[in-house]
Formats: C-alpha cells, sequence, structure tokens
C-alpha cells in the first residue's frame, strides 16, 4: 500500500496547492487541475523519465498538457520538485512553493496555460486553444524516433476536449506512423465548461471508438495509483515497439476531486476563496488522512533520470545555387527555357538542403506532387524524413510544432487555401516559439482553373498581422515571403532553412520566367528593384511582378517611367522603400492577387508613418473570384491583367496632373 | 433487372459527360466523378424527392457534394434533368448538355467545384475546401427540423477527405442532435491525391469508427445500383424517427469506374484527352452493352417531387429599446450603475431578437456562459433554435452556413481567439453566401489572466482583408463590428440580425461604462465621434474607446485637444474621417489591442488613398502578450495604457513641432 499512500498524499498536495494559487489569482481552473492531480503524481515523480534540474533535457520523456487550463496540477507538482525554471536557459532557478502564489501576474513566469517561452521550459508547446496538443506530442515522439531516442510522450487531453477533430486526425496520425511511444491519456471527469460532456465522448463511447481506430485502450480509475502506475507501466512495455499496437488510457476522474463541496457543483474555472476555500481545504484534509494511513517515511518517490543525449547533428553546409543544382539534376532544359514554377523550385530547393541539414523535415497532407515536397519524399536518402499526413492540416502544423520542440526545422506544405485550416495552430505553434516553415502553394488566384475553394485570398493579411509583431528575439513573430521566380524561392528556401522562426512562403502554380540569377542575394526584410523609373513605383510580389513588369512595358511605350519593385517579403526596409517613392514623385501602385490587407495595406502602413504626402493607389482582388482556364482570364476578372495595371498607373498621373 | 440496368446506362452517360467536359476544360477530376457516377445516379434520378426545375425549393432533399472536386458527376446529372440554372432567381433556364463543356471558362456557371453563387442553385453551399460537407448538411437538416420539414439530406464524403476532423466533429453532433435526416455517404475508392488512402480510412476501419461513433453502417458496392438503391431505402424509413439509430453508407468504389486505363493508374485530377479519352470512352461502351442488355424502354425514372413548402414565418417587429429591455428584465441595477461587458449586452439582445424574429438560431461551443448566449439557451421559448455544438468549432461554422441555407439567421458565438478554428469554414461560408452572424467574446488582449492561447489578435486583420471586398450586393464580404458599449454591443447585434450577409463581432470579458444611449444609431460602416477637438484625431474601438478616453484627458491637462472617434465599424465612411482628419491639422493615432493589420491600416488605407499629407500613428500589439491579472496590467505591458496612447499623441505632436 505504500504507493498508493504516497501517491494520494502527493496528489492532495498538488491539489492543495493548486486551489491556493488560483485563489491567489484570482482566476484558473483548480477543479479541473484536481481532476488530474494523481495522473500528474505518478507521471511526475514516478513514470517519467526526466531531470527536473534539466527539464527540458533532449531525452526526457515529456508531458504533453493538451488541455492547458489544468496547468496549475503541474505547476504545482514543478514547484514540490525545485523544477528549473526562467526565460535564460543560462540562468534558471528551482521553482519554489511561494513562486505559486504569483500565478497569472504579469511577471511571472507562471502563465495562465503553459508557455514556455515565458520561463517554463518544462513544457515543449503553448497548449490551452484545445485539441492540439496530441499532435504536438506525435511530432515531438516522430522527432525522437528520427534521433533514435527512446522517448516516451504522455499527452493529457480533456474530456470535452476530445471532440475536437484534431484529436481524431491526430489519433490517425499515430497509427499511421507506429508512434507507439506517445501516450494519449484522455482525462474523463464527464464536465465540459457549461454542462456534462456529451456522450460521444464519455468513457464508454471513446473507448470503442479509439479501439476502432486501432489502439488498445485501458480504462481506469484516474484516482487509483496503482491502476494509474499499471496502465502506464503497461505503455513503457510496448513504447519502443513499432510494431505494437498504440495504447490510449481512459481515465475516468472527478472535476474537484476530493472535495463534495467542488465535486458535487459546476466550478468549472472558478477560483475557490475564504471560506469556501479554508472548507475545501479541511475536505481535502479529511481525504488524505482516510487514504494515506499507510504512509511511511520510506514512501518517497524516486525520479528515474533520462539517457545521456546523443551529439547534435552538424552544422548547415552550404548548398550549390540554383543553376548547379538544376544542372546536377539534368534540368538545363528548363535552365534554358527560362521558366519554371515556383512550387517546383521550392521543392527542388528542400531536397537540396535536406542532404545538407540532417535537421530538415518536411511535411505534407497529401498534395506532394502539387507542391513538389514528393522530390524530398521519394529520395531514398530523406524519405524517413518526410511525413506525409493526409488530408488532415489541423494535424500537420501540430505535429511541425512537435518536431520542433525536437530540434528538427519542419517544413510544412499543402495549398495556401488548405493552410488556412491551421492558423490557430499556428498561432499556438509561434506562441511556444516553433521554427516552423509553412509553404503554401498554388496561392492567391492564379490556380485558376479550381475555382475560390481552393485560392488563398485573406492569408497575406493574416500572416502580415503576425509580422507587425515581435519575438522576444526581435523579429517579427512570421516572414511572409512571394518569391516571382524560381532563383528567388529557391534561394528563400534555404534563407528559411537558416533562420530561426516561423516563416510562411507563397508559391505559385503556374510556369514563371526567370527574373534573377545565382548572384543576386535575397533577405528577409529584403526587396528587389527591377526597375528604375521617374514617374511611378510600383510594387508587387509573386505572380503579379511579372504583371506589372508587362505593364511597365506598356506605360513605356505611353511615355511614363515606371519604377518596379518585387516586395518578396514582409516586412520590407521600409526607408528606402520610401526613398524609391519619392524618387518617383511620390506616386506608388500597389499590385496583389489577393483581398486587401497585404502588401498594398504594408506599404500605406510605411507611408503614412513617414507623414509625407504620397499618393497610394492599391489594386487587390476586390471581389470572390470564380473559376477561369487560365491565370491570365483570372486576372483579367478581377482587374488585376496587365493592362489593368499600366491603366490604373495612369489614371493616378492623370488624375493627379488636373 | 430493369433498374438496374437503367442505372447503369444513365451513371455510365455521366460518366462519358464528366469525360469530356473536362477533357475540354483542360482540368478537373474525371476519375474521382466516374466513381460515383452510379450513386448519383440513384440520388438525383430515383431517390430524392425534388424539382429539376426549383432546384432550390425549400422542401426539397438534398445532396451536399462534400468532395466537391467530383463535381463533373452532378453537373452531368443536371445538363440530363435540365436542372435550372442562372444567378437571377428570377430568370433561370435549364442546363442544357452543350453547357457541359464550358465547365470551369471564366463566364461559365459550371464553376471548378460547387459555387451556388455562380448560378448553380442545385447546391447550397460552396464545398471544395475538404470535410466541411457534412457539417453544412448536418445544418441544414436541422434548419428543416425546426420546421417541421421532412427534408432529407444526402451528404457524399471522400475517403482520404474522412481523414479531417471535421468529420468526426460532424458525426458527432449528427448524434447528438439526432438528426437522422442526415445520411452520410462515404465514398471509399481508396486513392487520395498522391497514393492510397491511409488504411485509417479504409471501409473496414470507417466501419468500425462509425459504428463505435452510434451510427448504423451499411457497406455497399458502390457500383451495384440494387445495393445502392437498398441503402437510401432503409435511409428513408429511418429519416423521420429521431430516436432511431443514425445511418451511414460506406460504398466501396472505383476511381476511373468502366476504364481499364483509368482505374488502374493514378489519373487524380487529370482530365483524358485525345486517342486516350477515345480509348477511355470505347471502354465505357463496353461496360455499357456488357451491362445493360436488359435495358428495355420502359426503364425511365421517376422523380419525386418535394412537398409544398409551409409559408415562410412573419417578418421582424421592432424590438425594444436597451434600457427597455434592461427595465423589462429587472436589471435597472446594472443601468443605473452605467458598466455592462459588450458580451453580456450581446445575449441580453441576441435573446431579445430570438423572441422578434423566428428566424434567429444560436450556436455556441461548450462556452455558452462565457458569451451569454446561455440567455438565448435557456428561455424556453427560445431553448428549441439553441444549437450546442460543443468544443468542435469548425463544425459550428459549417453547421451554421446550412441553417443560413436553411432559411436560418444562425449566430455564432465562442471566444474570439477560436474562432480561429474556423476560418477556412467562414471563407467557405461566405464563398457560398451564407448569412452568417460570428460573435468572438473575449477578444484582444484584455482578458489578461488566461493569457496569449485563449486571446485573439490578428482577427482584425483577418476579417478586414474579407471586408476588402465586395459581394454580389456591393456589400464586404464581411462586416466587422467592435462595440464599445452595452448600447452599442445591443443595437449592432440587431443591425446583425436585419442585415443579410456575413458580420463579425467582437465582444469584451469586462464589464465597461455606458458610453451612449438609446437614440444612438449605429449602423454598418458607420462611427461616432465622442470628443471634438483640434490638435489630433485619436481612432480607436471597443476596449480601447475606453483607454483612449482617458488619454483624451491626460492630454486636455496637457494643452493638448483630441478628437476621440469610435471606429465600430470596418468598413467605415472614409470621407468623413477625412475631414475630421483635416479638422485636427492632419494628425492621427490609431490604437488597437491586437496586432496590426486592424483599424490602423484601415486608417492609412484610407489616408493613402487621399493623396494628402497625414501623419499617422499606429498603436498596436507588437509582442505575445502573457497572463497579467487585469485589462490595466496587460495594457501596460503591450504599451497600450491611457497614460501610453497620451504620451505617443504628445511625442507625435512634439516631434511634429520640432
Amino acid at each position: 500500500m505504500s504507493f498508493d499512500a504516497a501517491v494520494h498524499a502527493q496528489a492532495i498536495d498538488l491539489d492543495r496547492l493548486s486551489l491556493e494559487m488560483t485563489a491567489a489569482a484570482g482566476s484558473g481552473h483548480p477543479s479541473t487541475a484536481m481532476s488530474i492531480g494523481h495522473i500528474v503524481t505518478v507521471l511526475m515523480f514516478h513514470s517519467m523519465r526526466w531531470s527536473p534540474e534539466l527539464p527540458d533535457y533532449p531525452t526526457s520523456d515529456r508531458l504533453v498538457l493538451s488541455e492547458g487550463h489544468a496547468v496549475p496540477a503541474v505547476y504545482a507538482a514543478c514547484a514540490m520538485l525545485g523544477v528549473h525554471v526562467g526565460t535564460d536557459p543560462d540562468n534558471r532557478r528551482p521553482l519554489r512553493i511561494e513562486d505559486l502564489q504569483t500565478l497569472r501576474e504579469a511577471d511571472s513566469i507562471l502563465d495562465g496555460h503553459p508557455n514556455p517561452l515565458e520561463g517554463f521550459p518544462f513544457f515543449d508547446a503553448a497548449t490551452g486553444s484545445l485539441g492540439q496538443g496530441l499532435s504536438v506530442s506525435a511530432g515531438i515522439a516522430a522527432a525522437a524516433r528520427l534521433d533514435k531516442m527512446d522517448k516516451r510522450v504522455y499527452c493529457i487531453i480533456g474530456d470535452g476536449e476530445a471532440r475536437e477533430g484534431q484529436i481524431a486526425e491526430a489519433l490517425d496520425h499515430i497509427v499511421d506512423h507506429k508512434l507507439t511511444n506517445v501516450l494519449p491519456i484522455f482525462n474523463c471527469n464527464g464536465h465540459g465548461q457549461v454542462s456534462a460532456v456529451s456522450k460521444q465522448q464519455s468513457p464508454e463511447v471513446l473507448q470503442k471508438k479509439l479501439e476502432a481506430t486501432g489502439y488498445q485502450v485501458q480504462v481506469i480509475d484516474g484516482h487509483k495509483p496503482d491502476d494509474i502506475k499499471n496502465a502506464f507501466d503497461a505503455f513503457v512495455a510496448i513504447s519502443a515497439d513499432e510494431n505494437a499496437k498504440p495504447m490510449a488510457v481512459i481515465a475516468k476522474t472527478v472535476k474537484g476531486w476530493g472535495s463534495p463541496t467542488m465535486s458535487s457543483a459546476n466550478f468549472h474555472g472558478k477560483p475557490v476563496t475564504g471560506d469556501q476555500l479554508e472548507k475545501v481545504l479541511e475536505e481535502l484534509g479529511e481525504r488524505r488522512t482516510e487514504l494515506t494511513s499507510a504512509l511511511v517515511s520510506s514512501d518517497s518517490f524516486t525520479i528515474q533520470p533520462p539517457e545521456q543525449a546523443p551529439a547534435k547533428a552538424g552544422a548547415i553546409s552550404d548548398i550549390p545555387s540554383f543553376s548547379d543544382t538544376m544542372k546536377s539534376r539534368d534540368m538545363q532544359t528548363i535552365l534554358q527555357g527560362g521558366r519554371l514554377a515556383t512550387r517546383k523550385s521550392y521543392g527542388i530547393a528542400l531536397q537540396t538542403i535536406g542532404h545538407h541539414n540532417p535537421d530538415v523535415v518536411a511535411l505534407d497532407a497529401d498534395v506532394s506532387n502539387s507542391t513538389f515536397t514528393e522530390y524530398f519524399a521519394k529520395d531514398q536518402q530523406l524519405s524517413e524524413r518526410f511525413v506525409e499526413c493526409k488530408i488532415a492540416e489541423q494535424n500537420m502544423i501540430s505535429v511541425a510544432a512537435g518536431m520542433s520542440a525536437g530540434g528538427k526545422i519542419p517544413f510544412c506544405s499543402t495549398f495556401a487555401k488548405f493552410v488556412t485550416r491551421a492558423y490557430d495552430q499556428i498561432e499556438m505553434a509561434i506562441v511556444g516559439g516553433a521554427n516552423l516553415k509553412i509553404v503554401g502553394s498554388h496561392c492567391g488566384a492564379t490556380l485558376a482553373a479550381d475555382g475560390p475553394s481552393q485560392m488563398s485570398l485573406p492569408d497575406v493579411a493574416w500572416f502580415r498581422s503576425l509580422a507587425s509583431a515581435k519575438n522576444k528575439e526581435g523579429n517579427p513573430l512570421c516572414y511572409i515571403l512571394q518569391p516571382a521566380d524560381a532563383y528567388a524561392a529557391y534561394a528563400l528556401t534555404n534563407v528559411m532553412a537558416e533562420y530561426e522562426g516561423a516563416c510562411y512562403m507563397r508559391t505559385v502554380r503556374n510556369d514563371v520566367e526567370f527574373l534573377y540569377n545565382d548572384e543576386i542575394v535575397f533577405n528577409l526584410g529584403g526587396f528587389e528593384q527591377l526597375s528604375e523609373g521617374r514617374d511611378i513605383l510600383i510594387c508587387a510580389a509573386g505572380y503579379m511582378v511579372h504583371e506589372a513588369n508587362k505593364a511597365i512595358d506598356i506605360l513605356d511605350e505611353a511615355g511614363v517611367s515606371a519604377s518596379l519593385v518585387d516586395l518578396y517579403s514582409l516586412p520590407f526596409d521600409e526607408d528606402k522603400l520610401l526613398d524609391i517613392a519619392n524618387d518617383n514623385n511620390g506616386y506608388v501602385l500597389t499590385v496583389e492577387d489577393n483581398y486587401g490587407g497585404g502588401i498594398g495595406s504594408a506599404v500605406a502602413d510605411a507611408l503614412t508613418r513617414s507623414g509625407e504626402g504620397f499618393t497610394l493607389e492599391q489594386m487587390y482582388i476586390e471581389r470572390v473570384p470564380k473559376s477561369a482556364k487560365s491565370p491570365t482570364d483570372v486576372l483579367k476578372m478581377v482587374g488585376l491583367s496587365s493592362d489593368d495595371i499600366a491603366a490604373r498607373a495612369l489614371e493616378v498621373l492623370q488624375v493627379a496632373a488636373v
């Protein structure tokens, strides 16, 4: 009985601390935390192999708290164990019990939900937006497998949370990729925020669903220490065996366990204070007396340390130039032909980089023959590092966040439109500091024939909003890259791989002419001036650079000397652009094949910051496009053909001349 | 055998037309279309009760093609049946076989994927971004149930598509809400775009999962007419019985059925042309001869017409003023106290409107006690029109799109952060013309204590991008509304209900002071000037109006006379705002509690359009916020407190003075 008593004693201590810290914070979720007190105790004090001094040690087993609002239980355990905390990896200190009183304060490392970048490296990922943790776990587990590490990942998922479809995606993914080193633990306390959890997420139905999905399921009492331990032992026994059936645990738990006051009413997200807190603590004390009579002084836990981490793989060596790469692939004909789709150039770059950087991994969602990650996938030396995620974009992004936490550099590719599916996951990955590269193909409207269901139109605006804020390194939360030709796409893929942080690159379906050569250097935050005029500055990116280029010729014939800037990066060097605008009498025209809020607004922001009088005309897509047979047809439809661009430029100048 | 032969003959005709139209288009998915030729034939020529002359008749059974890329099969059937098409409901004409040759052309009503607004009213919703159709079907079915219509909804889902987690969400939703009038039909042709569909989406595993989820499953050969008919007959028998077990069909099919050439290789998304087309058509001809020997002239189909539609419920009567509503609810104390959270005022408005407009329905994702849709949910007269969607936001939005197609006015509420989860679904709903109202609570950073995982920060930028484009009525694809007080929230909720089109409203967690009264009129596209100064114009919205208001007082003490505009709507009247900016010497400061790209960029766009020299300073959130105990603390953290605003205004003016 001593293990049993020790777990109860410890769990009740965690419960008490959860209550006290949320009372001090004036908010938080003590009742949910109390439903996982025992599970957290067995995990963190017994089953996991890890080190409180080095909570993010590479080979340590990991706990991903998908239901992030239950975090007080983990904070409490970390305070008990003196887990090292702090934003500076070289200057951490043990978490103390008294720190718990700072929960949710502006200068506390104890954020409302798991938030590693605020100084809590025990967690690999930010969670709190529900349903994402199991995918993250799968990513961590996959990275460990690639590195031949025997690392186990425990993921606690709420029952209400299990309604999120991403959980189903992750469960399938784990089976497909034989990630038996992940253990999904469903915390079935039966209560959501408003009312009871649906019968569809009851232990009974969840068990059936999990079994149907290919899991061996242990249904346990989540407050019985031996039950919990046995389940985790069973997982430990199979976790290194890729051919085993993956395991899942359904833990029947009680929200507000240990306190009749709290477990008999809806205390979701409600801290307990004053007399009520006294009463609840008293109730817990009674439970402790009752359950820990067998506790003797030898009832301490031993935490198994992690294995020594292997040495990290070598750094990047320089990749060959685009021309050299094309020659080495017998693609000289294309090189001479002078046209290639940026999506294809991206695929070529990714494969090349894969050979030079062992950390680079590629993920795709059943469209690798469209995004051209198939070059990577089909390369025998790289295929192990290709992760086919099937049609489940949310899962793909969160898996990538997990792989990033495991030291990988994940490139995620699908149609730019379908990236939208995972915007919440992208935000969470960025909050958690993931080194995420997202490449959306078939961007904008120029994919034409498939119609609006496949067109990414508000994407530049959304990523630009992320780009407007900075991370702790002072870089934008995300860079947006829109290569206009194959040279640019090749170079920028390499730039992304070398940069540590989030990037979103848009590639285009159709072949486009080469504009650049191997000598051009592309930088995050840079742009390229393609033609130097004096009457009006045209800014474009991606496919639209080509239309704008044609417009320049038309304008030239009309006697107008226009400048053209390829704004391939957002953000960009604003001062430099303003200089060019000034050289063009302050007339600027932006052109983009998406809805507004993209480069047009970026230029508007820059111009208005200056306080000088510029005239800006923005051209973007102002209607929902429909199918058309060619990019030319669709650009005419939405008023963005080269003729339209030239006409608009003339209009701006003529109106100005009147 | 005659039904069997007739279906084969018809299906093969559809296959042939699918091949021919995609060949003419030069793109499209004939092989997928051919895998559902028989299913579409039995549905549209036999099982569905509908009218080709009135394809969107309210009581008609509906077909939702979730795997939108299979649409050539449906276009072919519609051409055979002369289904009426056209963008103007009063001026439609039958689709002809020769129209099929225009597939995907810029001026064709036959878009690449189902797209009702381009003139194809047979479809209720735009599909093509995968995984959304079953949720839409559930919404159509729920609307029909509310209207006591015996309407059946058939939904064809691809097997690869079934990997999207939203399908799992929809399956749970259908069980929870007893929507036995929806039939999910899984088209298991076994092939995705790149390669074989995962075993996790095989007929065997899908069957187990569906049964575990609570479905009775019929596994059929999707090319055997009688199998198909019998399955649909079984569905018809239970579809009106809410207490029956919902049904699902797993159809084993062949991609490129009928053509050995196409079914033995990967023809995903590849039209067949030239000699190859000849060969494939020949192969189909052989199949036809083989399978239709029993066909005699009497083998025609009879399509059952729909029931007479009931009269539409009455129009909206005016709702009482906010003050009157508060008084009638015994909330005078709050009215006198002068403070209320906008989320609460929204809840009060929604309940009030619910009583005045029978079409209004409310959906929520397990946070109705946070969004205050609980007032609607707990109202006995309204509770039938409340749809608890649990923690599954993607499904919620697509269900709402379906309910809109069924004539309802759906208000969807959850935390603004979690709305992000469904951005792709929102885009698709807007493409399909849904009358969608989205209300995100706890917006921006001022929810404070829960931290960034619960904060909506790039949301204004994203919705503003949608707002930059216009729908066929000339309105923005979506309005963004940010009420600053309870009066505004109440009024704008009513404005949303009366307007036909998409709106996104942001509500705030904390109580805020009243700024307005019952007399103020709030309009889509409007704004309110709260103070009239001459030195600098401050523009804010939502919670930030209150901080800006305090800043105005600080500035006043410093001898600066500032104007304040509450930009509660995006887009807004730009000319009017420019006039106010001019009255303030051209100095403008925008303040918003989200990342950039929101109202700051909206103002920048407006100012630069004018060509005059304005000075704009934008204040927005430039870092990832973390938890803090109060809105005040979090605004200080991100540099948006009233002191910060006043200081920045002075800086702008001083810098200008130098």
